[in-house]
């Protein structure tokens, strides 16, 4: 930094279940390891032998690195931006794991099995929910009592803000600030989440007070009747830890497909499988609905960008999200939109008055460039 | 009928509680009573009183009565249309009680006693859900197994489906069927909702398994993220049953503002209390959202609809939800918006490519035009 340039890359997956894998990439060398993974402890010891490997590494010491950028999901209200990790900063993530069940405990532990690895680096966390911070009281307020926000924090909150920060920055970059003024980002991914971004804010943002509702997801339901989960465990006799764990672990695409990856299910619909082309068909519909409903807090649209996994490389979907919107200027390019190519690219039609954009995100990059900020 | 001359009309409210009240007009002689009405059998039965008095009756006997239409709140998957109330209908509508529990019940009591009392008419039964029953599976689907709604029905049904037609028809008949093709009707009064209508047809609505979720409504939350509900049992200590009571009966503007009637909300926020006039920004404001996302799955739109208690009367929820809506070709005349008027009135401005329209609905007319079509 500040020169962004990347001089190795890496992904540790899987940890815990079978045939764990780490990928390491460094120049034009990929290097792969296969085998039992436990924890995220034994994940990042080993990260560390790679960049420290006389052959392979790129560091000499662990004292080299200067700083880690920790990737937090939830920041609650205490953290609106960016923040050096302190004993009480960690303290804060621990508060917020009830809000964050699947995610905080994990980004805790990343932290503190950085801190043992590299001690004399600063730790920083870049939170998830901090590029929400700016959405105002009656979007990100629920319709019950004031008390529960004041004494309990519940609130919309919002996450993949590091994403969506990211893509629409590039996003104005690209446009010029005259015509990226009012942008709805779509980050459709493993999670998936819809913005509305105004002059550069988020003002409005589809998940909530934990990251479960609003779109269709991998897993999760999104959006649906409480009504739903009261009944679930009145009347089906289901547990409270068995309903949550239905609408989040085993609903969505996967729950109305059989198939969480997209790429299962797009060739399934192909194949004539009707449960998989109706999933889309409630998928795309449901982004729709978040599309006219941002244009509408925005009074306007000036273009709609499609990132992360499946925006970026899911044409189906983004064709199916885009169809019959000629009311709001929104037309897409059949032919465009199917082209694979890398970097920012439009793939709207000639006559379509919104541009829609393809943005690839880039977690890490951002990230990073938080971390140098701040440390400088 | 068919003239639809209104002979008398009353109302009892608050059965059970202090001070009930029955209300009875026939010309133009007003009569009231306050008093004990400890449940609906013998509120009904004071009804058959007023109608065969001697002097203020409307009937000598109560074989006059050929046919009693009710209101039935839930018809499920069951009933797309007005049908007669037979032993098996009766057996549906409790089955259904669970789905409905505030509903189904006290319409099933109503039933029973108009039987008793009227033993030769014929009872006839109107669906609040019925005419969602067009709504595509899109868009009542959720995104959970799809045995959910194979075998327990879980699924969106949508609600004030009497109200939606009532109104939907009459701006059609006013505006002539070229320019009524895409219309949102908004139903807000005690309960609110709001229903995408495509060529009569109702597509889309934001009611769902229960009347709950959607806008915000007097004592309902709600559209609230799901997880909030085990938040409230896993973390708060709070039962099922009081979670679900929290968010259907003090919720809403009622949690919001102390007050769950407009006019008081109103009154509060003209004063200057704050947190009355938050909570009807963030009333609008989830209005707009839903106008747009309708407009968006209608693909455009000729008409706004306001009805019921709030939306007729109350301007000043007319005004936010219309503010900054220019983008759809929606703008309200703030004068027109503020004249209190009988009967249909166009309340946009010059400019406003979309009509707006105040709608006073009639669900007990359309009731008593579907009972006795359903005659002949």
């Amino acid at each position: 930094m500040p020169s962004a340039t990347i001089i190795c890359t890496g992904l540790v997956e899987r940890i815990g279940l079978n045939n764990a894998k780490l990928k390491y990439e460094v120049g034009e060398k990929a290097h792969e390891q296969i085998g039992d993974i436990p924890n995220h402890k034994v994940g990042l010891q080993m990260v560390a032998k790679y960049l420290l490997d006389d052959d392979i590494g790129v560091i000499k010491s662990p004292s080299e690195i200067e700083a880690v950028g920790h990737r937090v999901v939830h920041g609650g209200s205490k953290f609106s931006e960016t923040t050096e990790i302190t004993a009480s900063v960690k303290e804060n993530i621990k508060e917020l794991f009830s809000l964050a069940p699947l995610h905080n405990p994990a980004n805790l532990e990343g932290i503190l099995v950085a801190q043992e690895i590299f001690p004399k680096a600063k730790q920083i966390a870049v939170f998830d929910t901090a590029f929400h911070q700016t959405i105002p009281a009656e979007a990100y307020k629920y319709a019950i009592s004031s008390e529960f926000l004041e004494k309990h924090n519940i609130r919309m909150y919002g996450f993949h803000g590091t994403s969506h920060k990211y893509v629409s920055e590039k996003a104005q970059e690209y446009l010029g600030k005259q015509h990226s003024g009012k942008l709805v980002s779509l980050h459709l991914g493993n999670g998936c989440s819809a913005t509305a971004i105004k002059d550069g804010k988020s003002i409005d943002h589809s998940l909530g007070f934990a990251p479960m509702n609003g779109l269709i997801m991998g897993t999760r339901s999104g959006d649906i009747d409480p009504s739903v989960v009261f009944y679930l465990i009145k009347n089906l006799g289901y547990s409270v830890d068995e309903a949550n764990e239905l609408l989040n672990k085993k609903s969505g695409m996967l729950g109305l497909t059989g198939f969480s990856d997209n790429r299962d299910i797009a060739s399934a619909a192909a194949s004539g499988d009707l449960k998989s082309q109706e999933a889309l068909l409630m998928n795309a519909y449901r982004i729709k609905k978040f599309i006219g409903a941002y244009i509408s807090v925005l009074n306007g649209i000036d273009a709609l960008i499609f990132t992360a996994g499946i925006g970026e490389n899911a044409s189906n979907i983004r064709k199916m999200a885009c169809e019959d919107l000629s009311f709001f200027g929104i037309e897409i390019d059949d032919e465009k939109n199917e082209q694979r190519l890398e970097g920012i690219r439009e793939i709207q039609s000639k006559n379509s008055k919104v541009k829609i954009l393809i943005i690839p995100t880039n977690e890490e990059l951002e990230i990073a460039k938080q971390t140098y900020s701040l440390l400088n």
